[in-house]
Parts: C-alpha cells; sequence; structure tokens
C-alpha cells in the first residue's frame, strides 16, 4: 500500500513540528511527501497531475495547519481543481472510490478546549466534518483524525510516541487495533534491523521482538481460554 | 445598522443565483457588496483595507456557493489574512466583537440530502461549524445560516420570497421573530412608497400596511386578553 500526503502549510521551513514530521518519513518508500506550496507557489493547481498522483496511492492524508478551523487556502483551491473535470468520473464513482482518507493537523490550542463549554466549543470531529463529508461522499474510508495539539509543548518522550502514532497512521492497517499494532510494530522493527549494521542494536530488537510475540501468543490464548466460558 | 456582504464567486457573471441575490441589493444604502474574485484578481488581499471595511459594518455576511462543504479558496485565504496581525486585536477583544456574522450559502443538492441517512450525511449547521466557531471565537453573535438550495428549480413564487428572506437577513432584526418580521415589513413597505411616483401604487401598499398592522393589534389584544387566564 502507498501512501500520499497532500501537505499544505505556507511557512513549512520554520515550522517545528512539520519538520519533525517530514524528516521522519525522507527515507520511507511507502510515503509520498507533497507539499502544494512548493510545488505550485504561484497557486495554480495541475488537475491532471494531480489526479494521475492520486490515482497510484491507497491511502490519502491531508496534512495541514488548523487555521480558523480548517486548512489554509491553497489546500481549499486544490480540492476546487482536483475534484472536478470528467477524468475524475468513472462508471465506478470517483477515482477516489474505496482508498482510505485522513488529516493530520497540527493545532496550536490544547486538546481540552475542543468541548461544549471550552474555549473553542467543538470538538475537532465536528470542525473536520467537510472532511468526513468528502469521504462519504467520495466513497471513501475515513481514518479517525490525527490532531496534533500544541507540538512545541511536548516532552521529548511524548514526541517520540507521536512518531510511533504519525507513522502508524500513515502506514498501518486501521482499524488501529491491538493486534494490528503489535503486528505493525514487529515488522517495523525487523525492518529497522534489516538496515542497521550494528550487532548490538539488533540483539535488542531480537529481543524486543521476542518479547513481544510471546506476549502476543500469550494473550491469544487467553481469548481462545476464555471462549469456552 | 450597515452590512457588509463578503462575497466569494470564482465566476460570479455566469451565477443565476449570485445574479437574483445581488441585483436586488443594488440600491440598498445599508448594504455594501464586497466581491473578493473581483476586488483580488491576483488572490492578494490587502489586509488594512479589509479591516477598514470590517470597522463600519455592523453585521458581516459570508457569501459563497458550497464548493465540498465549505467556501471557494480565496474567502478562506481571505480569512486567514484579515483575521490577523496587532491591528486586528484590540484590549476589548477583536475588531469583530459584538458584531452579527451570518451565512448565504448556494448549494446545489437538495436540503434533504443534508441528514442522517440522506446522500450528503450531515446537516448544513455541522457542515459549517467552522464559522460557527469563528463567531464564538470572536466573540460575535452567529446568525442561524440562510441555505439556498438548487435555485435554478425554484418557482416565480419561491423566488419572490427567497428575495424577502434575503433581504431580511442583511437588514432585518434577529432573531426573526413574527414582530420583528412585521415591523420590518412595514418599515420596507414605506420605503417602496416613498420612493415611487405612482398614486395607484401608493394605495396599494398603503392598504397593504393598514391590513398588517390592524393584524399586529388584534394579535397584541389576543395576547393580552390570554394573559388573564
Amino acid at each position: 500500500m502507498k501512501t500520499l500526503i497532500i501537505l499544505s502549510h505556507p511557512t513549512l521551513e520554520s515550522s517545528g513540528s512539520q519538520q519533525f514530521l517530514v524528516n521522519s518519513i525522507k527515507d520511507n518508500q511507502d510515503v509520498t511527501l507533497h507539499h502544494l506550496e512548493s510545488v505550485y507557489p504561484d497557486g495554480v493547481i495541475n488537475r491532471e497531475v494531480e489526479q494521475e498522483l492520486l490515482k497510484t496511492h491507497q491511502r490519502i492524508i491531508f496534512q495541514f495547519p488548523f487555521y480558523w478551523y480548517s486548512s489554509p487556502a491553497l489546500l481549499k483551491e486544490w480540492q476546487d481543481v482536483v475534484f472536478g473535470g470528467s477524468a475524475f468520473y468513472t462508471p465506478q464513482g470517483t477515482i477516489l472510490a474505496g482508498k482510505q482518507f485522513g488529516l493530520v493537523v497540527n493545532i496550536g490550542v490544547s486538546k481540552n478546549e475542543y468541548r461544549a463549554g471550552g474555549r473553542e466549543s467543538f470538538t475537532i470531529d465536528e470542525l473536520t466534518r467537510p472532511y468526513q463529508a468528502i469521504a462519504k461522499h467520495m466513497e471513501m474510508t475515513y481514518l479517525p483524525v490525527l490532531g496534533i495539539h500544541q507540538f512545541s509543548y511536548l516532552s521529548e518522550a511524548e514526541k517520540k510516541a507521536l512518531l510511533t502514532d504519525y507513522q502508524y497512521y500513515l502506514t498501518g492497517v486501521h482499524p488501529a487495533s491491538l493486534s494490528h499494532r503489535t503486528d505493525w510494530l514487529i515488522h517495523e522493527l525487523n525492518r529497522v534491523k534489516k538496515e542497521s549494521q550494528s550487532t548490538e542494536k539488533n540483539g535488542t530488537i531480537d529481543r524486543i521482538v521476542e518479547e513481544i510475540s510471546s506476549r502476543q501468543q500469550e494473550l491469544l490464548e487467553l481469548k481462545e481460554a476464555l471462549k469456552e466460558y
């Protein structure tokens, strides 16, 4: 499966959070990063090029900072241009039918404020309804939004956890059940091992994978045993 | 009270619904029409000019066609530019605090489809949450959205009714209670009369106003009478 990130950010170079995310996917062959403001500095979107890009990917991610409860304007322009034209529609629905669609949104305000009575009154899910409606309209599977709140306040440990969540969001199986997440983690650890030259590091990875696998096996046996009751 | 319409439509000339609405306010001194694509064909918004415009109006209306459950991109760009900068914030809140904020949205799909189980799944109120959140954030009073569904299918009578609704939305008192609407109607009829040279027409207006006023009086008396029970 290949993932396409449509990234919209007018000042990408100076965004710490975006640089953090973008750097983590540089070597990932399954992820294509497409930064709209770099590709289209004049704001004129090429519909054909973009539609071809969509066709060769199975998971489409919009990644952007939350500006007034929505994306920067260029991503909206992209939608209005790319979600149209006769080539967008096929007898089986739009060229997006059957694909997965998710959002990675950087938000400057604490998650706590996005609820009834909070400073922002509405949840992120309510404020991103237009994207959910697009997924529905296009017959895409909508992934739960990955909201990154107040990145600059995160501790180093929280940033590391975010990296895992982000990588999973881009390449893991959805829904993110425990068994899907475990399989993914083992797969990722083995990938790191294959690329590594360090015997010590690889030994550590082996031990971690063994530990995870044995716990996974234990869990399966417990589930089987519980079936009898 | 003065009303500012921030209109965003990339092809205004060829839009029957927009021409219909725009023509109806040409002579209204209390309404300023500001078509973004005409003022900014290069897409570069002048923050200072726009903020000055906001300051001199008490009701702000976003008028646009519903493109992918939101506005055309230029209105989003306008938001990102105009809702910012140091002059936007005062010790009493933003320069929009205390104003009224409404949306006039042209929608190509029937209202019936905007509900759970309908083709579009979500209501217009849900899909326009980002605007409602802006009103909340800015401490503006949010007016119920005026959604114009499938304009080209409207009958002549429905179009006439729409004109009244639209005019009221722009200039009437909100909430649109019966007594507010009646007062507004009498006021508007008298305005037409003042501008008219036709004795016959003015006679008709007088009779209508008299009829409305007498019914209004009757209603008030009924209410008074009911108070005793």
